[in-house]
């Protein structure tokens, strides 16, 4: 388990931005189960976190300085300035965001979570209307937008989540049409009650027993699309897989891992769907907000402990500020 | 472990066809590692074997008496005769054969075996030239059969199988790029180097720990099409499953079950390539064939011991014999 001790807070003066760089004031800084991946020395879709460097994260952050002619001081952008209070980072790698919404919500619905969820959901498992949709871990960032998403697109779900308090959540708030309380429950059978017909889509943020759980409720022809396996990112060994993976013949699964970034020439379209669809109310954005840059590593630890309900992010100072 | 002890022999006089059913001699009988899975008192595609009935098997026949308009006395036909000299059945069960090819083959590469195979690598795991391609049980019925489709497909092809002659056996008859020998080397490691770029697809016929050393290299975008898993069949409870699935998320890689019955729509086509590739000599027929009714339950057990290198069937009986 990853714990606060294994990061130091160390002072330096900010770098001097470069010919086509910016220097950023760092506002939130986003917090997501992928960057206990890359804590891990061995090889993944994006190299490990090197020791000694400033740790990398998602943020929105405000321009301070720019030379580039794309953007000018004053600007609210997002990018990966990582966890510090001033990031110098190439202006290609910043975005500009309007602010119509909260400064938060451009790392929640409005960012790469409700980018992985649309993905996961619409082009990965290609839910119709009508079909039972499962979501995982549907307390946290990806997975509530997720179920949101789902219930939009006229489906039936379920989300599965730790504790009575945050599955009332996901039947008063998120209007769920089941929740299941993985503590205190036992998921296969709450999932054969809850899904007479058998579940259609599987989304899936935590692998483990929920997973192999999910395989034995398949219907016919069902999908599921990988998104992270929370529950494994803290073990040194891997656990034992799924052992009714024979199920997958039978009833002809497919169960598929994706990454966001794959389909960032849909992007534009994406989150013009999920800005429409929050200004509309039918989807909402559920953001956990801690403050203070020195309660940044405690923060990390809340997505491994469920601590969140919705997206985790940390206050650094207000735009302006 | 299913025993010859498990089945009983018995006598009794066919029936009489009634009206649309035949008569039919059974001549070859077919044997299928998915009669073990009927063989379990589950839920499946297929309701379990009932107890006290005659076992059911597919296999090749000749009609003896006709009731029905479509079919004569001496016909050769294919159908599901079960393990039993003499068969009464519907006449739209039975498929006439053209018999342009020695009998066997139409329970081998010409019948639901290279339909498998065809369907499992073409329309399931999209195999295009150039791609590694890597085959489990490569000396069995269907992954043979797949690893000679991949092969004239213009794939890289690397055959896992149990014991050095089966391996030469890859190498030196179906001239395949690699052979793996499960039961003396370790599969992971073996993989590494004969695939140093990844595993583009990985045609799963046994499930287990081979399936889990494939996971670990496979190529990004990488699909497995689990075509069955023999490794488990005769296990009373369910061997762990693979412990690394969230390689998938990462290489976003595309795990599938199918089912040969689901493409029943394209038959024709598949049996036209089929045929004229087992004509043009670019697909062989390997066929083990033993003999004699009374061998038939310890006929059955080879397909579980490895015993068998191609397709397992068994003669009772020469056409118009």
């Amino acid at each position: 388990m990853v714990t606060p001790d294994d990061f130091v807070y160390a002072e330096g003066l900010a770098a001097e931005p470069g010919e086509n760089e910016l220097l950023v004031r760092t506002l939130y800084v986003s917090f997501d189960p992928a960057m206990r991946a890359f804590l891990h020395d061995r090889p993944s879709y994006i190299p490990p976190q090197p020791i000694g460097e400033v740790m990398r994260a998602g943020a929105v952050g405000q321009v301070v300085e720019s030379r580039s002619p794309q953007l000018a001081a004053g600007d609210l952008v997002m990018g990966g300035f990582g966890w510090q209070d001033y990031a110098v980072v190439p202006a290609a790698s910043a975005m500009k965001i309007a602010a119509n919404h909260p400064l938060p919500d451009y790392l929640g619905v409005l960012g790469g979570i409700g980018l992985t969820a649309y993905f996961g959901l619409l082009e990965v498992a290609k839910i119709a209307s009508g079909e039972t949709v499962v979501v995982s871990g549907a307390a946290g960032a990806t997975g509530s937008a997720a179920a949101q998403i789902a219930k939009l697109k006229g489906c039936r779900v379920v989300g599965i989540a730790g504790g009575p308090a945050k599955c009332r959540w996901l039947l008063e708030e998120l209007r769920l049409d089941g929740a299941i309380d993985y503590k205190h429950e036992d998921v296969a059978a709450r999932l054969g009650e809850l899904c007479p017909s058998g579940i259609n889509v599987y989304f899936d943020n935590v692998g483990g027993r929920i997973l192999e759980a999910a395989i034995g409720r398949m219907a016919p022809k069902g999908r599921i699309a990988l998104c992270g396996m929370i529950s494994g990112y803290n073990d040194a060994r891997p656990s034992p897989g799924p052992d009714n993976l024979f199920e997958m013949v039978s009833r002809r699964i497919r169960m598929e891992g994706f990454l966001t970034f794959d389909f960032a020439s849909q992007f534009a379209e994406g989150r013009r769907d999920l800005e429409s669809w929050v200004a509309s109310g039918q989807l909402k954005s559920y953001v956990d907000v801690q403050e203070g840059f020195e309660n940044i590593p405690k923060t990390f630890m809340r997505i491994f402990t469920g601590a969140n309900t919705g997206k985790q992010v940390l206050k650094i100072a207000d735009p302006n500020g």
